[in-house]
């Protein structure tokens, strides 16, 4: 990779060649992509990306850690539309919102760019098997890039997961092996496999090339603002591979000089699971919190990507913020009627974070905010369904109609 | 509109000026666009189309029935991407397939085509309201489409309607009437009430720009494809209007000679409810059949485009197959673990069909197949968990692994 100069640790600085199969360093700490600027400013220009026409996360091929002859794989991850939300800026009282929905990708949510990078590596590392263990976004994600690739996956899921998602995942042909225990059972079976079979690992914890997929968001949400910087950029935060990507790739574009300044971002958690937020807050380490949300895919008690997380929220000047499961569920209903999105709960905790920041007066009235939803409603429609309210309900009945409107303060138009 | 003629009756062939508002004819037949394709051809080329960077339904313009001032709506919708499934077409037999994600739109299937042709003509018929009656695709379609717009709209559905579905349209913000009744019923208190009020109409069985809109599906297939026509195109059958759109890109793309000639199509239905394929099947008039498959969004004993759909398939020398629910739900597991796509089960009811022809030897080995999956998978979860089968269940511990693996024939690579 003439773009990659190594990977080094970002707890001990200790340095690796940048191996496909590479994973923690020797002290526990996660590794980081260490790039060749300067290489990658001779070969890549804003005009060069702009004449593209591959619309996917791979059009920055050369901001992405993978040799030159490795394919991208089948399924078309990323390029996610970016709206400019006037209606929803304005009811926030903010200058500019853009609003970057992540939920139309081929599984549904932003997992499927650190999927897609794993499914490449995978093939570099000449494997044939990717296993994780995940209930979430992660493993239907992985199953379904794999299974379009033609590689096998093994997913261990802790026995409590949800039939729908297991249904997924088997629909995609993984192997799933629902575990009868906790989620630590579930990944220790699962290392011991790995170990075993020498399969390729994608877990977030220990595969440092997750991250570097996931940065394209950072990517192209500067691409599709014609690379003006916006003020923040809100995200939901749950192990923090999610922000911490996103970063990353922000401070590429600034180290190429694509951008002139970094926007600061807006970590949003779930007041009932932000270990991540409290940390920051208190300028303490951060301890595991219990996980008390229906924000599923962000509720990690104990964050696996914590060091590149608070380093990315640190280094931004970001804000931090909390919301509560109603702040998260009114976020979902104000991006549906504003803007026509529905986002599964944790992939609408940034608009709630931002939102709230709103209320409270964080946020200049001169500001441009980007915020991400990570994933799809339809990922998650039971909590919407005990949310939504109810509909007007009456016989077939002009009269009837006519009073219920009325009585429901509807004026028609 | 330069690049539209006039609208004209399937049926009776009476003309009428293409206004936005434009309905069913008063013999009661619907009515189709007719395009000046000499026009056309003299500000459409196929390098033109090439530069563009649009990359939504919306790339075609010039072929779409719209003011040149009328904006594109807000959502991105279409551009959905063609596969290259090389693994499947070898498992049918046949020497290419390629399949079209339609679950990736905003709202998760095709009906985004329509529904974003709808708010279009709303806004050149300065409507601020849109309504509809349908508990389907359609409605969440419209209801997402809408709201990015910044248009109110009203939905009716019968109470029978699932409440996923009602949380969705109320998430976005719809105004949500359930009727106490029959679907009859409910199209009846809708009319009354659209007839009341003015409000916008987008009902399949009388808004004749929406298979204008659906009717890209095909447009895009054929640029993908770099205007190589395939021997077949396969997708699922309802009402009609998919296949009739998808039939109406094809020749206006024939019309303006971007392809040379015109491919068949595959119309396929549930055995449970075929009343347009068994019309093409006996010769006959179509007649009314029970709703009886799980294929929910291609449940439609009543056809309500039954003259475009069948004028489609016989003009196009097209195939038809019906399937069985175990047919369809083996073709939802096929395409996910070869594809990697998750399709709802009427979104893979044209594969399911394919395979069944290839099966019967009704294809030849030497075709190249297009098969459109029209929704995603998540739309309709139920179905999926009830087919998938179950995994693997243990405690966290080796020896059992190995032992579950040797009883379900896993060899590990």
């Amino acid at each position: 990779m003439k773009n990659v100069k190594f990977a080094k640790c970002v707890k001990c600085g200790k340095i690796y060649e940048a191996t496909p199969n590479l994973t923690n360093c020797s002290c526990g700490g996660i590794l980081d992509i260490i790039y060749d600027y300067d290489y990658i400013k001779s070969v890549l220009t804003k005009d060069k990306l702009a004449q593209r026409s591959d619309n996917s996360m791979w059009r920055y091929r050369e901001l992405l850690p993978v040799e030159e002859t490795t394919e991208a794989p089948p399924l078309r991850v990323g390029w996610s539309p970016l709206y400019e939300a006037g209606r929803l800026a304005a009811q926030l009282g903010i200058k500019k919102l853009y609003v970057k929905d992540d939920g139309v990708n081929p599984t549904a949510s932003l997992k499927d760019r650190a999927s897609s990078m794993a499914v490449a590596k995978a093939r570099e590392a000449g494997a044939k098997v990717i296993a994780c263990s995940s209930t979430g976004n992660a493993a239907s994600s992985l199953a379904g890039n794999a299974a379009a690739a033609g590689l096998k996956t093994y997913i261990f899921v802790p026995s409590r997961a949800p039939k729908g998602k297991v249904a997924q995942l088997m629909t995609f042909g993984a192997t799933v092996i629902s575990v009868q225990g906790s989620y630590e059972d579930t990944f220790d079976l699962s290392k011991q496999a790995i170990d075993r079979w020498g399969w390729y690992n994608r877990n977030a914890a220990i595969n440092l090339y997750l991250s570097e997929g996931k940065k394209t968001v950072g990517l192209e949400i500067m691409e599709q603002l014609n690379w003006v910087v916006p003020d923040y950029i809100a995200i939901s935060v749950g192990d923090g591979c999610t922000i911490a990507g996103l970063w990353k790739g922000l401070k590429d574009l600034y180290a190429i000089g694509f951008i002139d300044h970094l926007p600061r971002l807006i970590s949003a958690q779930a007041s009932g699971c932000c270990p991540l937020n409290r940390a920051i807050e208190t300028g303490e380490d951060w301890h595991p919190m219990e996980e008390n949300t229906l924000a599923d895919s962000i509720a990690v008690g104990v964050p696996r990507n914590a060091d590149k997380a608070l380093m990315a929220i640190r280094e931004s000047n970001g804000l931090t913020v909390n919301v509560t499961d109603e702040e998260i569920m009114a976020a979902q209903k104000l991006l549906g009627r504003t803007c026509g999105v529905f986002g599964e709960p944790a992939g609408v905790t940034g608009t709630a974070g931002l939102k709230k920041l709103c209320e409270e007066g964080k946020i200049s009235p001169d500001a441009t905010v980007v915020s991400v939803v990570t994933g799809n409603g339809l990922k998650d429609v039971a909590n919407a369904i005990a949310h939504c309210g109810d509909p007007i309900s009456i016989p077939s009945d002009m009269d009837l109609l006519l009073k219920a409107f009325a009585e429901n303060n509807i004026v028609v138009e």
